[in-house]
């Protein structure tokens, strides 16, 4: 791994995948057919893509039920804790509506209320992601979100995983469709005969889908368009470079973008990492994307003291940061951009994926400048209120007007 | 004015304007050319565009001050009264950093922190726009957002309208540039030797500052791209037939697109409305453009009841709704999406516009489903503070583990 000095511009953005031609075409051609065929085009395009010839692409009670007996008892009730967290930590971000009132008559104030519907789009293929349905379904659930539709493209069988419908059956997800790609995304935005559409799609996915909720943007929301994932260790002196290298590699593996950067005011420490992490390269399953993660987007700056290392910290603006110092949670308020800030010896980034409570749906790409990690306030808005008494209005008429006419 | 029976699928949207071919090439060269030139682009294209020779584009000291004899006392009073009104229902959405601990030594927490800097466009030409200042700068102050730029484009003679710099000059914003149009934008997403760049680009503005918004978005952050100005009455038989017309005149009168529709529950209303309609838009000094309006986008519905026309409103989402019923108040609970709810027959929109509290810049075409008005949390973020001890992890450890497997 690279050891650097900090220059003066450190960054780890990286180009946006907006696709190819071909694929943005593809993509609108299928969103297209959708609108026009409805059900009739998500089933082609279901056997077409996913392999399966589905009729009915709602999952039933039985599959639900059914789903049950293929999980692990001990691992269900590692399900059922992590939502008890995750629940936890999202109830806590909920807010009230207000009111506020004037002697003169006077009533101001901020209704917040759920967005009607929600599509949490949960990918499919070669892995299931439990942990992605709880960290976008238990939010918009905590808002309040009467309607929540999720869709996940099924295997060639015609099933969807068993830990992908145990999860959902313990949200109490009830109108689950085996669907995915585009077309998916096209049925949540505009509708089909069978699906009604929605008002916000969330949820990760291949290029295609990502490509597809960029399309319909506009006609519905959508949260994020997540970038490759990113991780940034501040660390001093004192820190375990075994666990940092781990730590980085972890990362690393997902994905020959990921971006792995330790910030550090000790060289020795630099120099112990980018030892540990050629050691524990080798013996790694994915030691190939891990390998290129490491070479294009890995590296080590050495900062001259921690206020160094904390502005370059604070120019990465990373999705998660880990701080092993000697007291990390005294440098928590000096970190300004971050998604998520794990702090710490204990607190490595899975606490976080699965477990702990926060969201682990995050900006990336330096977006954490000004983007939060998906919350309650993502599935409602405000709207307000603006209630005048005839005294308030006989007052402050002629203020107003003035102040209209400087505009007209 | 048309008269119609509610019918299933009732809507205002229009297409939003995504400009011409010409136009969007024009905007891609010009952020191409402020990037390549800096400074000396933005002279240039200030005097193309704007007319004006300017050499320095920062607002002096001494125009700010100077600008004050230009204004009338009780106008700068009246901004005040409206700055302290506004400043006041915006600090009202502050939010707090909290945390949270658990027995085991595990802290969980959401830290809020203001973005960096925000770059605020007022946008110039024939009018001058003091609540469109107002409305983006107090909710950034109130977030804690410490550089605030503004940008506004510049008569002919190199100067900005008093009412302009008196506004700002009240808010106590000091970084002022008078430049305007996209390349604007781009100094302020992209930065020049003389303008550093900035976080996130609110305001409105003409169709070029709109493209430009939506090609530097990704680098920066923006707020809403606005559609056309809507209204909404929501009125039963005891509503004023005269004040109803001219409120959805006053609309009309904006922009040839906007659109002004009343819902009501009483065909003799409606039949009054739409004969004042008339009768009030002969004199309209912008009679063409009001009567382009309510012919495009003007409509009456008469609902059978106020269930009905309540889900009429719902449908439509409005960026405004006035509701003149009997007990209006009353109403606001069912009232699921509307940017501002103005309640009772003293809360015309020109109230909430200018002067009281609430943020007049608001989702547009039917995006208050899932959009709010512009507030505090615009400008600021969240990261989730996620910190474990030791007993935690060896607590749960192999649950997470569990969990971490099962999407391998």
């Amino acid at each position: 791994m690279r050891i650097v000095p900090v220059t003066a511009d450190v960054s780890i953005k990286r180009d946006i995948d907006t696709g190819t031609e071909t694929q943005r075409e593809a993509v609108e051609a299928i969103i297209q057919q959708v609108r026009d065929q409805g059900d009739q085009a998500i089933r082609e395009l279901t056997k077409k893509f996913d392999g399966a010839d589905i009729e009915n692409f709602r999952v039933t009670k039985q599959e639900l039920e059914g789903a049950y007996a293929e999980m692990d008892q001990s691992l269900i009730e590692a399900l059922r804790e992590a939502i008890t967290n995750i629940r936890d930590f999202h109830e806590r971000q909920k807010r009230q509506s207000w009111l506020t009132t004037k002697e003169d008559g006077t009533i101001l104030g901020q209704k917040i209320t759920p967005l009607d519907s929600v599509g949490v789009y949960v990918p499919g293929g070669k892995a299931a992601y439990p942990s992605s349905i709880m960290m976008n379904v238990i939010p918009a659930q905590v808002a309040g979100v009467e309607r929540i539709v999720m869709v996940s493209p099924a295997g060639a069988d015609g099933k969807l995983p068993a830990s992908v419908l145990v999860t959902a059956s313990e949200l109490n997800v009830k109108e689950i469709y085996k669907i995915g790609g585009a077309q998916a995304v096209a049925a949540l935005a505009y509708g089909t005969e069978s699906i009604q559409a929605v008002d916000k799609i969330t949820g990760p996915g291949n290029i295609y889908v990502a490509l597809a909720k960029r399309a319909v943007f506009g006609k519905v929301d959508i949260d994020m368009i997540a970038g490759p994932s990113e991780i940034v260790v501040l660390a001093d002196e004192q820190a375990d470079a075994r666990f940092i290298a781990a730590d980085l590699l972890s990362q690393a593996e997902h994905d020959e973008q990921a971006s792995a950067v330790l910030v550090t005011t000790s060289q020795k420490l630099a120099e112990q990492v980018a030892v540990e992490v050629e050691t524990q390269l080798a013996p790694l399953p994915k030691k190939a994307i891990a390998e290129a993660s490491i070479r294009d987007y890995g590296v080590i700056y050495v900062a001259r003291d921690l206020v160094e290392a904390i502005d370059v910290v604070n120019q990465l603006a990373p999705e998660h940061l880990e701080i092993l110092t000697e007291e990390p949670m005294n440098l928590v308020g000096r970190i300004r951009h971050a998604g998520a800030i794990f702090v710490g010896p204990y607190s490595s980034e899975p606490v976080g994926d699965y477990f702990a409570g926060p969201n682990h749906v995050l900006p990336t790409n330096g977006t954490a400048r000004f983007s939060s990690p998906l919350n309650v306030d993502d599935f409602t808005k405000k709207s307000s209120i603006i209630s005048y008494s005839k005294q308030a209005l006989q007052t402050n008429g002629h203020k107003i007007s003035a102040l209209a006419r400087l505009e007209a």
